[in-house]
């Protein structure tokens, strides 16, 4: 567990974080688990798309000596926006609106970075998946400089959902990708916008593509294909307050 | 000692391996080592300025169970430039040389993703001191994306002789440092020029800030006082970029 975490344990303890809206970032339940509360659970779980992990009971008793139950989860030190917090920050920007979302983005430290830098360029909400995200725990703190705290961090089941959503409200969704015809730098940001970025291994998944409305890159000069993504993150974030502000 | 590393050990094959100019990456001694030969290598060390860690034996037996003689190296999978072959570059350049100066930074991920950064964004040389700073190892190949082998890396004694060689070329000094009073968007990048960047914890030595020409910062709109390390780099580096080519 990281440190930040918090940790619940046994089946009533977790069904209740869920429903009093709690983050929760992971959920451990014991391999061959049965009984009917623990079928409710996962049922609960799998609905909300939260994450399961299968484990030797073991593992949960490494987490804790106390009676679990079979099932052990942490707890986000930060409570996600669901898509109605994300409909009040677009509809409150209104003209000018920058949400980002990521596209299962997975590596905490390119997370962290990412958050820090759109806290520093003026992004009015970050939008991550339910499942295949980063979580939300201490390294995501330490490497955001705290953040994580000041912006609204919303979580959908599908990044798709979240498209469609911004689509209503006349955002312009931007997919960044390598393949893009035209760079950063032949595209004019001054409009309401969604950018868009992808995971580490996969870039952007072929379903997001297709609902962009505009595919940008970031021009490479030399060898290598691709940027980090929390660089190239931030190169398409400080084109966007270059173009705002000066 | 991390993959892609080579380790040598014995009190002559690391003498030999400095006379041959290989790349060093880190020198552990064993606390209290006698003799001349020792003393002669550390002299040695010392002189080229390559950082030496005294510790127990007990760790050097961990490295090799052969006999170390009290004396074990890594050497770096590349070859550093010295200051003549940075010299060479920037007389190579002429009028258009772009050089990225990294002041003691020190985490190797951060290193990775600048030294990517720099390869996509046509960095002529990245220059980084002797001491202090984060080593060309497996993590460094593996976070730049390979871009360690393409982008020449020219090592100094200290950040301050590259400055005053740069100089001598009528090459422009720019600080990284949120201190400046003109941010990126404010500066023309459009002439021969080397960026500092400063270390994660401590930004650019003084003694460094006061050799720059001028001190740059990026505009940050948010609470959080600074942007990672890497991402600093990549908006800097892309704002040039933008300038030269666009």
């Amino acid at each position: 567990m990281e440190k930040e975490e918090t940790l619940i344990f046994g089946i009533r303890s977790v069904q209740e974080a869920i429903e009093s809206e709690k983050s929760l970032n992971r959920v451990f339940i014991q391999r061959g688990l049965t009984g009917s509360s623990a079928f409710s659970l996962i049922k609960t779980l799998n609905k909300k798309s939260i994450e399961i992990s299968y484990v030797p009971v073991e593992k949960l008793n490494r987490f804790t000596i106390k009676n679990h139950q079979g099932v052990v989860a942490t707890i986000a030190p930060i409570k996600f926006l669901n898509i109605d917090g994300l409909s009040e920050i677009v509809e409150r920007k209104k003209d000018s609106a920058l949400i980002l979302i990521l596209d299962q983005l997975s590596d905490v430290r390119n997370f962290g970075a990412i958050v820090r830098t759109a806290e520093c360029s003026g992004v009015d909400c970050i939008v991550i998946q339910s499942s295949g995200s980063a979580p939300v725990n201490g390294d995501t703190i330490k490497t955001s400089s705290g953040a994580v705290f000041n912006v609204p961090i919303c979580k959908v089941s599908h990044i798709k959902d979240a498209i469609y959503l911004l689509k209503q409200f006349d955002i312009k969704i931007f997919g960044a990708t390598e393949k893009a015809d035209k760079n950063i730098y032949q595209t004019s940001f001054k409009t309401s916008q969604a950018i868009v970025m992808g995971s580490e291994s996969k870039g952007l998944s072929s379903s997001v593509v297709t609902l962009c409305d505009s595919l940008i890159k970031i021009p490479l000069l030399g060898k290598i294909e691709s940027l980090n993504v929390s660089v190239a993150c931030g190169a398409i974030l400080y084109e966007i307050v270059r173009q705002k502000n000066y």
